[in-house]
C-alpha cells in the first residue's frame, strides 16, 4: 500500500499489482460466443458460471452484481439507493450481503463501473463486513477515497488503480476495463473472462461520439470481443424505453454559450450534478470565455471539483476559479456561481438561496439561474418548489425542457442495440432499471435477433447458471435491503416503518395508569398525552371523555376479575380507538402502559 | 326547491328563478374595456371592485375566486386541494374561508366553471358554514349532487342549473356562463358584469375545434365581449409554459382506434380520469365499433358515469355496457373494462388489478393496459409502481409517451393568447397555477401587447381594487389552507404536522415513572416504550442502558432537591436524547411521562 502523490490517493495503489496488466492477455483461450460454442462438447467438462444481481433489478440504483465461478467470485460495483416513500425516515437503502459475507473467502475483488452514488454508494457499509481488494480507475478511487474518510473506517481499504484497457485477473476468470462514455469522467464496461466464455457488464454507457474530455466508447474492442464471441451481455436499461440517440455532452456546452452570450449583464447561476465533471467543465470554459470568475457551492460539489481538479479531470485557466468569499469583489455580471440542488434537495446550496438562507449569496432580479439536469423521478416537486422561489425572488430561471442545457448519461434504444451489434452475445440479461425498463429492453434485444429463450430477465437473489450445455435459472441466494438510519445498518425492518407509518398518518396517544395489582385498584390515571393527533388545546372535552372512556375499561376488567395486564392494556386499546374513530375518523396510534405500584 | 326528472336531480333547481335569463341582459350599461373608460369620470363617482383569490394562485387545485362590490359578492368555483408531502395523514386542503363567513350576508352567489374536484371538492365542508345559492352547468350539478349525498348534509343545498349561455343576476353584478372546452363535459368560463366593468375569469379551458360532444368554445362571445370592452381578465395558466396548441380530444379517439384495430385477440383495460366524460365516451364508442363490450370499475367512474349517462352526456349503444360481473360469459377480445386508477392510487381499480386483488378481474398476458392520463406531477411514482406491477403479471402497457392516448384539457400558450386577443382586457391576473406558471403566463401577456404595468400576479387573500382611477392591491383578507383529517376541519395545524413529521422520522420513546412527590422516592420505572425506533428486541442492551440513563437523570434530580415535575421531565429528555443520539444517530421524540402516586 503505498501512497502516490500523482494519484493524490491516501489509500490507493498505483504501484500496478502483479494481477493488473496493461497488455492483452492471450485471448485464444476459451471463446464461447454464438458461434464457437459448439466446440464445448470436446473440452474437458467444465463447471457453470453463476450470475447473479443482488442490487439494480426492479429498481434504480443499489447496483451490485455477483459473477462465481467454482472458487471464484467476482463483484460488479456497489451502490446505494434511496429510500421509498414510505419508508419513513430512511437515509439510505444498500444490498444485502449475506451470500457474499458467507463466501467471503471466495471474493476475488469487487470492480467498480464508475464513480456514482448507485455505484459505489454502499463501500463504506460493506468494507465494514468484508475486506476486499477493489479495483476502478483513477477519479472512481478519487471519489471512494473522499467518501472513505469522511466514515473513518478503521483499516485501510485495498484500492487498486486500473485504466481503460487494462486487465485484472481474479482468481479463474478476468476483468478487463473498457473505456464507455456516460455522465461522469473515467466510466468503464467490463469484459469477465470466465472458463466458460467472456460476459459483458455494460455498467451504465452512453455512446458520446465528442466527449469533453478522454476517449470516444472502445467500440472497436467491443466489437473485437464480440467476433471472438460474447456468452452474456448484461446490459443497462435505464433509457431502454427512449427511442433514438442520446445527444453528446457537447450539446449541452452549445446552450450554455447561446445563454452565457444573451445574459451579459446577469450573474449565472448554474446547479447541476456534483458528479457530471464534463458539465462543470463547460460552464468553467464558457465563464472563461465569457471573462467571468467561477465560484463553487455545495459540499459534494467542492468535494468532487476538488478531487477531479487534483486528479486531472478538470482544469480551470488561472484565476477563473475563485472562493465564494470573493464573490463580492467582481461585478455580479462577471460572476458564474456552480451549485449541488438541481434536484431540489432540501438544504442544499440552491435551495438555502433560493430560501434566503444561504450565507453568502443573495439571489434577486439580476441573476439568472440555470438548471442543468432533469428531475429524477420522485423529484419533480421539489425541484418545482424552488424553481417557485426563484422565481419570487425576481431570478429568471431556465430549466431543461425549453433550453437543452442537460443530456442523459444513459444509451437510449439505438445506442443499445449498437451495443448488441457489436458484442453479439449469446445470452441477454438486462440490468439497471424498474421491471418496465428491463422488458423495454428485452424487447430491443428480440428486435436485434436474440432469441427470446436465451434472454433471462432475472429478479435479486435469483441465480443464472450458464454450462457448456445452456443457461437456466436455479435457486435463489438471499437478496434484499438493508436499511441505514442514522449510525444503524439494518436495525429497523418492517416493524419499525410499520409503526412509523402509523405515527405519521394520525399521531398516537399514551395512556398511562398506575395500578396496584395486588388490591386491583387504580391507583393513579389514566393520564392520556397525544401528539400529532389532535390540537389539544381546541379538543379538551374529547380528551377528557377519551380519558373517561379508558377509565371505565380499566374499572370493567376489575370489575370482571380481569387483572392480567395484558387483557387490561387490549381493553383500554379496543375501546378507546373505537370511540376515537367514531368522533374523529382517525385511528392513532393507542400505546397503554400501565404502571405496577 | 323542486325535482326534476329531466335533470335527474334531487336538490337541483331547473325552474328557472327569476335571476336566471336566457335572453342577454342588454349590455348597453356599463362598459369600462380599453378603450371607453374614459367615459366613467363624466357618471356617477363608483365604488371599486376587489377581487380576491382564497385558493388557485401558488399552487393546483383548491381553485376560489371572490369578486366584490359594495355589498354584493360573487364566489367562483370552490375546489380542494391534495396535502403536500409534508402534511402527514391529512387527506385534503381546502381554502380559509374566513373572509366569506364574516360577510356572508353579502354572497350572491357561488359559481362554478366546472365540475373538476379542484373546482367544486370544497363545497360540502363550506355548505356547512356558508348557506349559500350554487350556480352551474347541469353535469356539474349532477356531480355534486352525487358527492353531497355521500356527505350527508342536513339541509337542502340551493342548486341552480344554468345553461351556457344564460346569465344570473347577482346582486348590483351578472354573470354570465360563456362555453369554453375542457377534459369534463360542460364547462364554462364566467362574464361578471360589475359597475365597474367586465370580468373575464376563464376558469380551465382550452380550444377544441372538434369537440367529442357539445360545442366549440364561444370564441364569438368572447370576441364580443372584447369589442365592448373588458376591464380584467383572469386567465387560467397550467399550461402557460407549453408552446403551440392543446391538441383535440378527437386525437385520443384515433390512437384508441388504432390501438383496437391491431388488438383484437386482446382484452382491452383502460384507465382514464372518471371526470374525463368525452374520453369514457370515446372509449365505449371504439369498442362499440369493434364488436366490444364495455364494463366500468372504480367507484367514482360508475359514480361519473351514472350521472353523465343519467343527463344525457353520455351514452352508449344498446348491450355495450355491461356489468362487471358479467364479463366472463364473453371472450376477452370482446372485452374493454373502463377503470379508475390512472394515477397510480393506491387502492384503485386498476392498482387492484395489478396486485392481483381485484375481486372481479385477474390480469395477465392476454391483457392490454392502457393508461389514458399523463400522471400528475408527484404521482410519478406511483403510476410506475402499478406499471411495473401490471408487466410483471405479463399484461402489454400503453402509456401516453409513447402512443398518443391523452391531450391536457388546459389551453397552452397560443390557445391562451387566443384568449387574450380576443378578450382585450385593460387588467390581467394570471391564476390557477404555481408561481412559475404565473410568471408565464405574466410573459404571454407582455408579449400580447397588455402593459405590464396593468398584470397584477396576486397572493392568496391579497386585494386586487379596481377602480375608475386604476387598478392596485390595498390590503389582505385572511387566506390559507384549512386541513381536512378524517372527519376533522381545521382541527390539525402547524403543531400536529410537526409532531407526525418528527414521529415519522424517527419514532419515538415513551418514558414513564410513578413518582411519590412527598417522599421525593422513584416508586416504579422508568419504563421505557418505543416504537418506530429500533427493532426493541435486537437492541435489548440499548434499550436497557436508556432505561438506566433516565433513571439516574431522576435520581441526580432529587439528589439537586429538584422535585419540580418539568425540571424532572426536562432533566430526563435531555440526557436520552443526548445518549440515543451518540449511539444511533438518530433523534425520536422522547415523551417523558410522570405518575404522582
Amino acid at each position: 500500500m503505498t501512497k502516490n502523490a500523482g494519484d493524490g490517493g491516501r489509500y490507493v495503489n498505483s504501484a500496478h499489482p502483479k494481477n493488473i496488466k496493461s497488455e492483452r492477455k492471450d485471448r485464444s483461450a476459451v471463446f464461447f460466443g454464438r458461434r464457437n460454442f459448439g466446440f464445448m462438447a470436446r473440452r474437458k467438462k467444465l463447471s457453470k458460471v453463476k450470475v447473479m444481481m443482488l442490487g439494480g433489478l426492479n429498481e434504480i440504483g443499489k447496483n451490485l452484481a455477483v459473477i462465481e465461478y467454482e472458487n471464484d467470485i467476482i463483484m460488479v460495483d456497489c451502490g446505494l439507493g434511496f429510500p421509498d416513500e414510505d419508508m419513513l425516515g430512511v437515509d439510505l437503502v444498500i444490498p444485502d450481503t449475506t451470500y457474499l459475507e458467507k463466501n467471503s473467502d471466495k471474493i476475488r475483488g469487487l470492480f467498480l463501473t464508475h464513480g456514482h452514488e448507485d455505484h459505489i454508494g454502499a463501500i463504506p457499509y460493506v468494507l465494514r463486513k468484508l475486506d476486499i481488494p477493489i479495483y476502478g480507475t483513477r477519479l472512481t478511487l478519487g471519489i471512494i477515497e473522499n467518501k472513505l474518510m469522511e466514515h473513518q473506517l478503521s483499516f485501510n481499504p485495498r484500492l487498486n488503480c486500473v485504466e481503460a484497457g487494462q486487465t485484472v485477473t481474479a482468481g479463474c476468470m478476468s476483468v478487463e476495463f473498457i473505456r464507455v462514455n456516460h455522465s461522469i469522467a473515467d466510466a468503464c464496461c467490463l469484459a469477465i473472462k470466465t472458463p466458460v466464455g467472456t460476459i459483458i457488464h455494460t455498467g451504465d454507457f452512453k455512446l458520446d461520439l465528442t466527449p469533453i474530455e478522454g476517449e470516444m466508447m472502445n467500440l472497436t474492442r467491443l466489437g473485437q470481443l464480440g467476433n471472438e464471441g460474447v456468452l452474456l451481455l448484461m446490459c443497462e436499461s435505464t433509457n431502454a424505453e427512449r427511442p433514438g440517440y442520446t445527444p453528446s455532452e457537447k450539446k449541452v456546452g452549445q446552450s450554455l454559450d447561446n445563454i452565457f452570450l444573451r445574459n451579459t449583464d446577469k450573474r449565472i447561476v448554474i446547479a447541476t450534478f456534483s458528479s457530471n465533471v464534463h458539465r462543470v467543465q463547460q460552464i468553467i470554459n464558457t465563464s472563461a470565455q465569457y471573462g467571468r470568475r467561477v465560484a463553487i457551492t455545495g459540499r459534494s460539489m467542492l468535494n468532487i471539483v476538488g478531487a477531479a481538479t487534483r486528479l486531472g479531470y478538470m482544469s480551470a485557466p488561472d484565476g477563473v476559479l475563485i472562493d465564494i468569499n470573493d464573490i463580492k469583489k467582481y461585478p455580479p455580471e462577471q460572476i458564474t456561481l456552480i451549485t449541488t440542488g438541481s434536484q431540489g434537495e432540501p438544504m442544499s446550496a440552491l435551495y438555502r438561496m433560493a430560501f434566503c438562507s444561504h450565507d453568502k449569496v443573495q439571489l434577486g432580479s439580476n441573476d439568472l439561474v440555470v438548471i442543468s439536469a432533469s428531475a429524477i423521478p420522485g423529484n419533480e416537486k421539489m425541484v418545482d418548489k424552488i424553481i417557485n422561489e426563484l422565481l419570487k425572488n425576481g431570478a429568471d430561471v431556465f430549466k431543461d425542457d425549453l433550453v437543452e442545457v442537460h443530456v442523459s448519461g444513459h444509451a437510449c434504444q439505438e445506442e443499445l442495440k449498437l451495443m448488441m451489434a457489436l458484442t453479439k452475445p449469446k445470452y441477454f440479461m438486462p440490468i439497471h432499471g424498474e421491471f418496465k425498463h428491463l422488458v423495454q429492453n428485452k424487447k430491443n434485444a428480440i428486435y436485434m435477433g436474440i432469441p427470446e429463450t436465451n434472454i433471462f430477465i432475472s429478479d435479486l437473489g435469483k441465480v443464472l447458471e450458464i454450462g457448456t450445455d445452456g443457461a437456466r435459472f436455479n435457486g435463489t441466494v438471499p437478496a434484499g435491503i438493508v436499511l441505514v438510519d442514522g449510525y444503524g445498518v439494518g436495525d429497523i425492518g418492517n416493524i419499525v416503518l410499520r409503526d412509523r407509518r402509523h405515527l405519521s398518518q394520525d399521531g398516537l396517544l399514551v395512556v398511562v395508569a398506575s395500578i396496584d395489582f395486588s388490591y386491583g385498584t387504580l391507583v393513579s390515571g389514566p393520564d392520556i398525552v397525544s401528539r400529532g393527533f389532535v390540537y389539544v388545546r381546541e379538543s379538551e372535552a374529547l380528551m377528557e371523555k377519551a380519558r373517561e372512556i379508558a377509565k371505565d375499561a380499566i374499572n370493567d376488567c376489575f370489575d370482571s376479575n380481569v387483572f392480567e395486564r395484558t387483557e387490561i392494556k387490549a381493553a383500554v386499546k379496543n375501546s378507546l380507538s373505537k370511540f376515537i374513530f367514531s368522533r374523529t375518523g382517525r385511528k392513532p396510534m393507542i400505546l397503554p402502559i400501565v404502571m405496577d405500584v
